[in-house]
């Protein structure tokens, strides 16, 4: 039997082969969660201009005098309206919050320590608290970003504030990553589809279900595809998506059974093998190879076992696709074991855990009790793998390890 | 001037109002994101028949003498295939991964622990590592999930191991929490569009953008408006808004200023007030209002200022939209302030933060320096808001306090 490589190995292989599937222009609407592709500059200062932040009046510092000093009011300076000027240096204008700070003016009084008095037909404006510096309750022209200056980087996930940052900016499109054709094909006589009551000894397709929902993270909408162990069939389907897809997965087949016939197939197809077998539970059989031909396309051939599905798409080709999209690798994320385990096989073990971040801050790790990877169930109640390195069998509570995070 | 509200007076005030828009059926495939709205039980045993772990053989647990004892070769008992028995309890068969264990057998040995022999025309299967205990590499019926337990309970989010879930037990349709309808209305003068070159005095809108892409976090597609500072015309979409929509989102208009019609509108249209203004910093001249007539409608009314109104809808406006849709109320996650701050204004304080998940597991925050409630571009580079209480001013690093993430 050849040896299994590690999982650091498995996941370098797969580091080697990431490539870029090109950009796209998309509506700033249709660009949340997609990665940026070009940066993103400030078209004016940020604020544009000299921006009243409270609703008052605005008044010259060096014409304040004190307590109950009161000014003339010579008008009001709405938002949205052209910049006023203060008459004299010694009135004030009455400004709204949002609005252009008046020429000759560099303080605003809020309301609230203000009192308004008609005297003689005039409106006066007395305040009650004094202005303790210049530029009080105004947003300085320029004071959070120049103009010019880079406020987005290619790579960007396009979030809430990206979406309202390049809408100040006046970005109704953005260049964003082309997202990858996928195809999910399942293999596998035991299946049938979701509609259908299954013979005692068929099961209801759901993995290739929970890869298309995962892809969704993305905006990847996959294709579904399902065939029987026939190994004809399974041919000429395979040698289609190859020339079709940019990214093909597979589940099911890649074992050492009578009609594990993936690797085979794909090996006839031309497909170069990077590894197959990997020293982890679960997830052990997953296979994986690219064809540079036809635009080039790459192959994750997973086990058919649901938590190896999952745990195998979560672990290598969520982070895979991520950086094909452009976003930077992120540095891992620790838990800690809250419960000791003991797991003797010589493998990297994923643990399924529940996270919970403590009161203090902690990051823990629950382990959730299931019968190995077979428990598809249980991945209801965990919502991350804890990655368990070969080197150890027992694993004390207080550990920290790497983990892998899935749910919303 | 009125005593204004403490955020969790605020809190409690719209948490008083949560209300249940209701169920509708969706496709398996279109339930991503949504919140369940009935329990779904197991329809079969997890698993639901003695399912094979490995490629292999199966045999007889009692049959098994010792290392290098020959089974007879039966047969092949393949996935997807209708149940075999064992011929003679001596015999075995191979049996593939996801196949049913034959009858009579109850012990399935992997290829690698076995070599395949031919012998007076007949094939043999020798037992090079034997089997250590009955049920090995079987993953016996019903020992995740007994049939007719519960599996997922009502409120829970959908996600990818849901679906898989859910079709394994053939639910090819959901019901799930209706989603609202919900407009966002933009207010104020100064606004231009995204497309549009502002004047000096201008800005282009953001806030509504900004909303309608967080509200698609749970599907919602909202509807977005934008009128100027005319009460008028004000009054009349938010009267056609109240009778046609569930949830009103109102950004602007709701301060002190002489254009700041909003209150006095919604109180003319019959909108209940709860209160106007809560003692913090961004987001003071937060107001919130509910009507009863037309089917009800809740109306908060946002700050207009870009951070305030992103923090009114991350600390507010989500958790309670959250609890409509049936998800029950997350208990608070603390993070570790990183560095010490100070904050004098008596208020509840949201600091932007960029957390991060320390090699120990911890949960720290870095406050990112910023020019208060008017840095938009600072939402960029943090992650979530860290609330520090009122009734301190000096925050020391190392002390924990909730946050409240958002972003990717």
């Amino acid at each position: 039997m050849k040896p299994m490589i590690s999982v650091q190995q498995a996941e370098q292989l797969i580091a080697g082969t990431i490539r870029d599937f090109g950009t796209e222009k998309v509506s700033l609407a249709d660009s949340l969660g997609r990665v940026l592709r070009t940066s993103i500059e400030a078209d004016r200062d940020f604020p544009p201009f000299h921006r009243v932040a409270m609703d008052g009046i605005a008044i010259r510092w060096d014409a304040q005098r004190s307590r109950d000093h009161s000014f003339l009011v010579e008008g009001s300076q709405l938002a949205g309206a052209p910049q006023k000027s203060l008459g004299s240096p010694k009135n004030c204008l009455e400004v709204m919050t949002g609005s252009v700070c008046p020429e000759g003016a560099d303080v605003v009084i809020r309301y609230e320590d203000v009192v308004f008095e008609e005297k003689d037909g005039q409106r006066w404006a007395r305040i009650t608290v004094p202005a303790k510096g210049m530029w009080q309750n105004i947003h300085q022209q320029g004071t959070d970003r120049a103009q010019g200056a880079t406020l987005m980087e290619s790579g960007c996930i396009i979030g809430a504030p990206e979406i309202a940052v390049a809408a100040t900016v006046g970005q109704s499109y953005l260049s964003v990553s082309r997202l990858p054709k996928v195809a999910i094909l399942s293999t596998g006589d035991e299946l049938v589809p979701v509609d259908q009551q299954p013979a005692p000894y068929q099961i209801r397709m759901s993995n290739s279900h929970m890869i298309a929902a995962s892809l969704k993270k993305w905006g990847i909408d996959a294709a579904i595809f399902h065939l029987t162990d026939d190994k004809e069939g399974l041919t000429q389907k395979i040698h289609d998506l190859l020339k079709d897809m940019d990214v093909v997965l597979i589940t099911g087949g890649v074992s050492k059974g009578k009609t594990d016939f993936i690797p085979g197939i794909l090996d006839e197809l031309g497909v170069e093998k990077h590894f197959h077998r990997v020293a982890q539970r679960p997830g052990k059989p997953f296979w994986f190879g690219t064809r540079e031909a036809d635009g080039g396309c790459a192959v994750f051939a997973l086990p058919g076992n649901p938590v190896s599905t999952f745990l195998c798409y979560q672990r290598y080709v969520a982070p895979w696709l991520q950086q094909c999209l452009g976003i930077a690798p992120k540095s891992a994320i620790q838990a800690i074991l809250a419960e000791s385990i003991t797991f003797n096989p010589n493998l990297s073990y994923y643990l399924q855990v529940k996270l919970v971040s403590d009161t203090a801050g902690q990051l823990m790790a629950y382990p959730v009790k299931g019968k190995g990877s077979g428990d598809l169930a249980n991945l209801l109640v965990s919502n991350a793998f804890l990655e368990l390195p070969p080197e150890k069998k027992t694993f004390e509570a207080g550990e920290a390890f790497d983990v892998y995070r899935f749910g919303f």
